[in-house]
Formats: structure tokens, sequence, C-alpha cells
């Protein structure tokens, strides 16, 4: 059995618990950024899950490289994957492809068209992407001299207003990290909201040609 | 007679007065909103016409449930329906339909190309949806302590300034009702104007393309 | 000879003049709003060639309705004419047309690709309605009290902020009248802008796509 | 040997030591703006280097002049390398042309596809430019009265708030030559943007096309 086999093997078998690993980081994340007030075991046993989940995705990245039989150069060749090892908190983003082979699997319902799929994919990822960012973003500014974010609405509120490139600049990030976040978050998002916007568009267009002398496109 | 086709004669007849209903569901918000100062008779008619009309809206997607003859799949499966339900404001938005089959159907005039039936259909929703966004907006913000959305003006000012993305910040939503507002308005919004920036870039294209070695385009 | 032929020489033949009254509009106008100081006459010359080219666009306006043959429907088929005239200010806008009408004649050199001449075509409006916006912007605020806008430069810097969909808001509008500038200007800056940048990156896709496996794009 | 092919043959033999000298000069800046306390030496062999530089492609283009044997009206057919000449700052960008030209070379690996291309020739390009911005502005701001724009960091994270067109404002350009960089940003680096995401769209679309019924898109 050759290399490609064994991989394709080992992503079919790790792909749903590592899902699952994702939520877990995300969720666990939360309760260490949020619970200040929860009582200390339940504060021991998120950070438990917390670097539990993050071990399984170094076990995954190590196992890959293993299989994939290549040197030094898969770091490089595999960037976004080396990237998300040191930044777990991109992690969950992949849960959406996890979610879309599920939507591809079930039997009965007809397929989602391509647009769909694309806004479908695009707007979940940015969605988890601009949560995750709002958590750490939160973490770091709070407690910061000066700070804009003070409260969890403000770091998801602040999250929308630049993922929509919108930036009222009402409340922005003070901290070198906290910028950071932002730059990174500015990055990603954008990216994939123009994904968004672009398949509607392209989406839009499809249906009022189709449409053609009748009634025009039909709301869902 | 199959289900398919009663749904079909459902719609072409409650059609036109869905649509009517819609906008007096606008009008009478406004008038609740924005008229403080009328004589009580006034305001109650407005609240009464208010929910006559949400109540219609509630027997539309009764009728088109019962008729589809699906389970309570059909509030998954029409989740658009099934959020305007809730929300009626965003119902205006449906109106853009019944103007573009009424082009369509007049018999003298050329049809309007597919662009600018996009630019139109994209265009009219996202003035509907930034109108109500306002209408909202001011209605939640202008009584809270620190609110810059003080007046109407003010509302309309920033509804478009979001719709946009150009987010001056100078005006912006302090309450968590009106942050929520807010960002229903961006994600629909956005989508929606993306489409238009779309379409008019297609459309000028294709104008150049024809002009060929003429003129250059002319102004409509 | 038929209407269609009449209006198609009106306009060859009126085409120069009237783009040559357009720079003299605005020409005049920008002394009107900048030159506060200049001595009595050379204002009232200004004024004169304001009003002088103002009533050219009517005329213009007046001979190609009689020319159409159409009745007061004439007013609603050629809406943006009609704003036009209504509002002088965007008029400037037109001259792009001459000019790439001039470029497309010069019989010596190779004809722009058709990306080139869209991002031309839109980036000269873009500026030309910039700069309308930005003049009448500063007309109606730098008096006003509490403004932001108190020199033609803040105005200038507003002006490009808000194109660019950027929206800083360092510098705001804080009157009705200078708010509907801010929003014409952002209804018909952003579709335009997104045209040059769709082309732009079409025209990127395109070079790339030629460049095969040499060089890669060069720099014009 | 016709005059095409000397440019040519000057352009391959030339291309390394400008792009060396384009990041030498870009280097040389940074410590001309930012090593205020760097000894006098060091400041003065910084200097040195930034000149020769400048020097270097000033040649270049004097050499390229000569090359193609045109009057002055190469001044305005190359009108993007006159500016470059003016302004060396906006060269280290097509450092981008000469790295991707090297992947184009390399034989062992298969090419990437033309989207990934597109996004990291443009992605690279607005890195650039956002840092050339970012130095040139806090050169000419930090020392400003009223300036936000204090430290580096401060003038790093304004380049990306405005090439992402999010613009917070929260530290924003006051002084004149501030003003001028930043329009020069936004104009050059929001197409360069728009071509990111655009190329990011197509590559999604692509990748969800091929991906067909299986298990979707696979993260790089």
């Amino acid at each position: 059995m050759d290399d490609d086999n064994r991989t394709a093997r080992w992503e079919r078998r790790a792909g749903t618990p590592l899902a699952v690993a994702s939520l877990l980081f995300l969720a666990s994340y939360a309760v260490g950024v949020l619970g200040e007030d929860l009582p200390g075991p339940v504060r021991d046993l998120s950070r438990a899950v917390l670097y539990g989940s993050w071990a399984l995705f170094i076990v995954d990245y190590a196992v890959r490289w293993r299989l994939s039989g290549e040197g030094p150069g898969f770091v490089h060749r595999h960037w976004l994957d080396s990237v998300v090892v040191v930044l777990p908190l991109l992690r969950p983003v992949r849960i959406v492809r996890v979610y879309d082979a599920m939507q591809a699997r079930r039997p009965g319902e007809p397929r989602m068209t391509l647009q769909a799929r694309v806004m479908l994919y695009a707007g979940l990822s940015s969605s988890l992407l601009g949560l995750s960012a709002a958590l750490a973003e939160y973490h770091y500014e709070h407690n910061a001299p000066g700070a804009s974010i003070r409260t969890f609405g403000d770091a998801l509120w602040w999250s929308v207003a630049t993922l929509s490139t919108v930036g009222y600049g009402d409340v922005v990030p003070v901290t070198v990290i906290g910028r950071l976040i932002a730059v990174v978050l500015m990055g990603c998002g954008l990216a994939l909201l123009g994904a968004v916007t672009g398949s509607f568009s392209s989406y839009l267009m499809q249906r009022f040609a189709r449409a053609g002398d009748d009634l025009g496109p039909r709301g869902k």
C-alpha cells in the first residue's frame, strides 16, 4: 500500500475525532477566557481539555508528516497546517470541511448549488474565525490600560465590524498582541468574506438569468 | 391538481396583497417609531395596521406550509421565510420581487439587461433594508444613555455609512439590540451591495466591449 | 432623415462644446467656492461662466428631448440626464467619455485593452466625482457649527477616504446637505471603484495567464 | 541584433542586481527612519546605500530609454517606470516579479495554479507597499503637532487598517505629506487587495467544483 493511500486513510479515520477536538478546544478556550468566576476545578478541567486537544492536533500533524515520507520540506509545503499547529485557535475553521462533507453524503436531499456551498463554507468559516478572534481579543485587551474593548460583547462587536470592513473605530485593540490578532483576522477574514460576496453575486445573476421572463427570483 | 400547482397558484394570488401589506407594515412601523407626537387615535390605528399585516404574513406562512404537505422540516427548509415571519421588518425587501415581475410583464418596452435587473433588484433591496434598519436603530437607540444616534437623520446617515462599508464611526449603536440590528444589516446588506458592484462592473465591461472602436460608452 | 440620425448628429456636434462647458462649470464652481478673497469682478465673471454653462446643459437637454420626439416619458426614460440637468456638478464625469473617444481615434498607437479602458474610465470618473464632491462638501460644511471639514484639504482627504470606503471618520460632514452629498458620493463612487478593482483583477489574471512559464508579468 | 532583444537582454542581466538594490533601498530607508539613535557612521553608511541604490535605478531607467530608441515619448509611455524613478520607495514592489520568476524556473516542483500565483503576487506586493507606506508615514508624522501616529507600531497598524479598507480612524495622518502617502497607499493597495480577494474567491469556486461529491475542499 503506498503512502498516499495511508494518508487518505488516516484523514478519513481521524477526521471526526479531530473535528470534535477542535470544537472542544474552542469551547475550553472560551471557558478559560470568559469563565473567570467559575470554580477552580471547572477551570482546571477546561484547561486539561484545552491542552489535550492541542496535543491531538500535534499528533495528527506528526502522523501526517511521517506518512508523507517527506523530510523538513513538509513544514514548508504544508505551511497552513504548520501555522495551525502553533495557533490552534485557527483550527475550528476546518470543522466546516467536515460539515460540508456530511452535507455531501446525505443521500435523500438534492445537492446544494456550487455557489450555495461556497457561501456556506466561507460564511461559516468567517463566523468561527470571528468568534475565535473575539475570544482572543477579549483575553488580551480587557485589562489593558486605556482599552476600549472591555466586555466580551465589545469584542464580538469589534470582530463583526472588522470582518465586514466597516471599521467604526468606536472599539479598537490597543495592545500589540491585540493588534496582531486583528491583522490575522483582517487577512483571513476579508478573503473569506470576498468569497461570500462574490458567490452571492454570481448566484443572483444565475437566478435572474434562469428566471427569464417569469416571476423573477423567488425568495428561497 | 398536485401540491406544487396549488402553491404556485397561492403565490400568484397572494403576491399583490402581501406586497401591499409589507408596505403598510413598514409605513405603520415608521409612524409608530417616528410619530411620538401624533394624536392617540392615529397611533392606535397604525398599531392595528402593524399587527394586521403581521397576521397576514403568518397566515401566508401557514398556508404555504399546509400546501407544501411537509412536516416540521418545512421550517428548516424554508428558513428564510421562517426568519421573516419572526422579524417582519425584513419583509419589505421582498416587494422588490413584485416590482421586478411587473417590469417583466409590461409589454410595450424592451426588457432591461440582466445586469440592469440585478442592479435594480439589489439596489432597491438594500435601500429598503437600510430604511428598515434605520427605523429600528432609531427606535432602540435614541433614548439610550450615551447614544450617538439621537435623531432619525443620524440613523439614516449611520445606515448608509454602514451599508457602503465606509463606517465613519461618528454615530454608532451602543445598545445590545442596536448592535444586533447592525450585524443583521451588515450581513444582508454587504452581500446585496456586492451584487450591485459586481453587476455594474460587468455591465461596464460589456458596454465597452460592444462599443468597440466608436464613441465609447454612452451615458444612458 | 429620421430622428435617431438627427440625435446622433447633434451629439457629435455638441460633444466637444459641452465637454468644454463641463470643465468651465467645474472651474468656475471651484473659483466660487474657494476664491472668497478674489476681487469682486473675478467672482462675478466666474458666476457668469457658471450659469452660462448650466444654461448650455439645459439647452442640450431640451434639444435632445425635442429631437427624440418623445413626450413627458423622456424625463423618466433618460433619468440620468434629467438628474444631471438639476445637479450639473455631476456633469464633468461625462467628460471622460470624450477623452475615451479621443483615445480611440488616435490612429498611430495600438488600442488599449478592454480592462485598461474600463480602469481608465472608472478611475477618471471617480476622480472627477471625488473632486466635485470635495468642492461641494467644503462649500456647505466649512462654516457650519461643530464642523470637522474646515479646509479644502480636509474636504479632499474626506473625499478620498470615502471613495476608497476606508472611512476613518476623523473628518465627517455634519450638516444635512453635507451628508446628502456624501450619500451621492458613496452611491456613485463605490460602483465606479468596484469597476476599477474588478477590471484590475481581471487584467492581472490575464497577464499572468499569458506570461505562462516565462518571466511573469512585466511592469508596464 | 535589434533593439527589443537588447532591452530583453538588459532586463535579464540587470534583474537580480536591481532586485537586491531595491531591498537595500528599503532596508537603508528603514534604518534612516527608525534608527535615530544609531551611531553616526552607521547612519552615514545607510544613507550612502540609499543614494547608491537610487542611482542604480536611474541608470537602469536611462539605459532602457537609450535601448528603446524612443524620444521623450518614453517618459509618457513608461509612466509607471518614470514614477518609480522619482518615488523609489515604490520600487520594492517589483521584487515580487523576480520572486515569481524564480518560482517559475524551479524545475522539480509542479507549478502553482494561476489563482495561487495572482494571490501570491498581489499579496506580497501589497505587503511591501504597506511596509514602505508605514515607514514613510512614520517619518513624516511622528513629530507633527497633534499627530496620532507616534510610534512605528502605530504606523504599521494604520497601514494594515487602511489596506484592508477597515479604517478604524484611531490613528490617522494629519500632515499634508502624510495624507498624500495615504492616498497613494489607498490607490495602489486597494486594487491589489481586490485582486487577492477576487483570485481567492475564484480559487475556492474551482476547488469546490473539482471536489464534486467527495470530501470537499482539502486545506492545503
